[in-house]
């Protein structure tokens, strides 16, 4: 209720505030017999740490993982994971002076509104220091999507209004914003470059795709496989919109133009991004973000404090100018665990009087 | 599991396929003592009906909605409603040709994939017929959250890629496209009757409102009221994009142009679409869906047969040329049934000691 | 939330008032190509049906069932099932009396508490008429446990303080209150008419078998298999009791009494019921419910009435002795939606890597 | 889906093994503002502690709990409660020898028919340890009861065979056993000292007592109160019965007998155990539960190991006599967990148009 679990089968329930003792993360639902160690769950971690694009802020957070239940032997048992990450390099004091104004674009009033309580060291459980938590988990279901070589992966698409050209999926791993266009990407760092010196910050466009994923993941009506991606990559922090497929740009389209044809070799187009009626077809599923500026800016901005009286705030510190690249393992994670989540509900569905004589039990 | 369930608290399953004996919803979790008749309901059932807008096909479907449980002289009683409306006009006949043909934009070739077998007749349960279902559950919600103040509205945007250009609100009851700006209204159904003879059709956009929310609806992580509204929207099927305020644009600007600065008068903007950290802020909460052209057009299309044999395809019969305007009831409705649920999920967290002094048992 | 739905990937959601149009039940979850027609679900309602045994009323009660949706060509098709029994014999008139009074040992009071408004007829959704849309779902459940050799079945262990003393499962059939014990049977039936005379009513054991269970059904702690079938069967209105396997008994033995020790041939007894640690161990599963009397009896009672004043209450017209034997169809219903519910639950975990090499996708 | 969450809106997922680095629990949809710190828990889970009753061995287990997340300034805020116990006292090779043998009377044989794989160290996640995770979560709902003056405690009403024949409360906390008649205590003790030389165990009878519960709590159909109670007290592994009010011995009785009357001062019985058709009436809740014998014995017994050949196990080691009295802990830990639960959904219903006069918002 509360809406910290996402999943049906694979349930994922994250935990932690920026300045507790420690996040984490509980699945419960994950199949036995996976081999997993902390090694596949901190490379995702270490892809979201700061440092990685020229975007991120210095500060150190080492986020090492610690996995407190479900293992044995190296393997999954069928039994709750617990993921854990302590909090280490925490600087609650450097909050105080926020503790009676409301930040602009943070969830500072309304989680007042909300709780009536507020914790206002970093943002507490609003902080995006929560989607640690995600990634951890997501690198779980990364591991369980890769023996059905399911692969998911994120990239920059647009950054501060420059928009990758190119779609060189190489060129990824070649700059440090994980843009398939290396040339766009050196644009984009000398936006940010300009933007830093004005105190202010950058939004951008991240792409998804994922490979590999079989026909027939999906359900019918609510849980349609769109919308639980889409509900998924909306509930990160700085996301303000998603697209499927053609997207927007379907809009613009005529049936004609925007329906894929099949073929006997098929299908001739991808504009459905994989997903037919709410069920995946077997091509590349993709998906599009919109991330919003990062709302902590050390330009002046005007707000109101506790007692409702106009006050000037500028946001000191050490923040990121855009959520992009950190956010891209916190999208993928997203994915990684609907398509868990999906391919394990299918299962489900398949015990049909038919399967039966394959003798599964 | 199976994806015919949506909310938490205010729970609605819809049940029925295109032509079978009647579709259905059912609502668990509505609070008693709501007056409630099928007039309330039928409003917005026949705001969905054929033959409200330019764009739609002259089939008949009267739609006449009743309740079969949960009423007590009048008011609900707090178990559960079930509403059904029996299916007349089904012409199954009409589509036996279409069996062994996948058509494209459908999901005949996924359902096939999932479920190994497929009822051809309209789509079955993959038919926009379904969301009948969903404008009925939606109009109850609608009627709950009334006793709140809260209002909820959908309008065109744009169609067969013609933007309304001003937001005069009262001119969306002037036009059969419940557009917000006659002149590009009439310029759309244009556009509608140029396409109508070429047997193409026509994608667009819809806006969505809702006024009068208070703040501190929605959770913290996953089920932020951003993110189940997107999952929401993006399960009406020919949804293809959903954003959230400056939603796609957010991605183009920088942190203070994007942040909403707070003044003792309130928020001065509503980039943020009423939305703060997923948790309403009390602003209007405002949303927009692209919408994929219809994927039944009577031009040849490419696609195969069960056998994998390239076929040729014309689909006949009556279709719209565009979901909208017949989807706007559809999109009210999704968001009338999550801002319910999370309605009365937040009297959930109310429950504290200090609200307990006002002797509330 | 509000309680109507029971299980989690075979989910039932009842709905429907003892005096309303019409009581049903909407299974999803059900998987896709079972053969299913109204005949398979009539049979176990007729069985339910007044008049079975010597302890039901005369009332008549045809309870036609028909099937609204999911089925398509005479199979399932993993879409919602909706079954339907319209309410035929319903004389609210016979109630109005009532209405102003709280029937002792009925949900009269508490519903009020709760609610703030009452359905006096028949006791609305309190009613046991509701038990019927169970018994239809339940059959469908049987209908997908027979295609796994599960067979569930009940009887009456003890009516009135008569027990069976012979568990001799032909005799169950032999007479008209499902007893293994044909001499108890006619004892109890004794039993009855002389509490009939008297304007009085019995309470009773039920016990239950499933046959055919594989070894692996339940989850580790909340949703223990056992767990789950005291919650099913303690959730049908007469019902005070639940004992699995050696139950209260077991309260009483040592631990080498009661513990079944394991040989190459299998286990030496069944004490654990079939269930270990929650799990299913492949043996019988044994469960057995305490029924309570009915408690509309014509016998003077002193009870309240909505001004709080002390008044005689007599309950006339139609009604049981004995909740049993109508109750055995129910409780058949409630362990087959359990099983279902877990069988399919099962697959879930079966996904492994191992499993992979079966090439299962 | 995998069973180790419990509770829809008070929602707890226990997790760990008993050999693992630590267990734990993680409470979602705690409301904000409840007072709490480690000293409430510790309290509980001080009386779960070996060494507590004359039956339990003599095992030191300190379990000290620390809250990682959710609270702030010394309250709850509204954000998952973390509870972490970590193990120290974990002698896994004393488990060694148990690998390739199924215990009698343990889940060894169904988790690996389950799973396929098994944790033999102590029994891994279906170790009695676990519940330390659920008392830590209940002392967490118990507090919140607090404050709306529900108070929940259970007693040993029979142990050994021997049955406490006076219901003095008071004696509970005069001796080891909780049991509220002092001279039948001294007995068991004695049967225990006896039980113990033959290398065998005992089962017993566990009361529970929930007072000052309003009226109004419990779902009219399958979520009744009594329901979830059953499924939440049989989900206790040594757990094999449960009955409410009069239970099993409401089946002997008639209507006028088990009945209970309404008078103008209230209830003149408690026959209905505080429940009338699935919902609380205001009386106190009563349920009493059937333990088995604990399993693990010292005196020889018959087994199969891996290769399924006949072998003698003789269980050595640390064990109690009796699960009872380290399980009165943990029945009210249930309870609370269901009270809590169940406390928080009834605000749900309570949101009427008329109560929004009220001006909650």
């Amino acid at each position: 209720m509360a809406g910290n679990t996402f999943g049906q089968v694979f349930r994922v329930t994250t935990w932690g505030e920026s300045h507790g003792a420690a996040i984490g993360a509980t699945i419960d639902g994950c199949p036995p017999g996976i081999p997993l160690t902390t090694e596949h769950i901190q490379a995702d971690l270490n892809r979201r740490r700061p440092g990685t694009g020229g975007a991120t802020s210095p500060r150190k957070e080492p986020d090492r993982v610690e996995i407190l239940s479900g293992i044995f032997e190296g393997c999954t048992t069928g039994t709750p994971l617990t993921l854990i990450i302590y909090n280490q390099d925490a600087h609650s004091k450097s909050y105080d002076h926020l503790k009676d104004i409301f930040r602009p674009g943070h969830g500072d009033y309304s989680y007042l509104m909300k709780y009536g309580i507020r914790d206002h060291r970093g943002g507490g459980r609003a902080s995006a220091r929560e989607t640690a938590a995600r990634v951890a988990a997501g690198a779980v279901a990364r591991r369980l999507l890769s023996f059905h070589d399911i692969d998911v992966f994120a990239y920059t698409l647009s950054l501060g209004g420059i928009d990758a050209e190119n779609l060189d999926f190489e060129a990824v791993w070649e700059n440090r914003l994980f843009c398939p266009d290396n040339e766009a990407a050196a644009r984009m760092e000398e936006r940010i470059e300009a933007v830093k010196k004005e105190g202010d910050s950058l939004g951008g466009i991240v792409g998804i795709i994922a490979n590999g994923c079989p026909p027939g993941l999906g359900e019918p009506v609510f849980n349609k496989l769109d919308a639980d991606l889409a509900g998924a990559l909306m509930s990160i922090g700085a996301v303000k919109g998603v697209e499927i497929g053609s997207g927007f740009m379907a809009a613009r389209l005529t049936g004609s133009q925007n329906n894929d044809a099949l073929t006997p070799e098929g299908f001739s187009s991808n504009n459905a991004g994989g997903i037919l009626a709410g069920i995946s077809n077997g091509e590349p599923i993709i998906a599009r973000v919109a991330v919003k500026p990062i709302p902590s800016i050390s330009k002046p901005q005007n707000t109101v404090n506790l007692d409702n009286e106009q006050v000037e705030i500028k946001i000191g510190g050490r923040h990121d100018i855009s959520a992009i690249p950190r956010i891209i393992p916190v999208c993928e994670a997203m994915v990684c665990l609907t398509l868990a989540d999906h391919l394990l509900r299918l299962q489900t569905l398949e015990w049909t009087p038919e399967s039966l004589e394959m003798d599964e039990l």
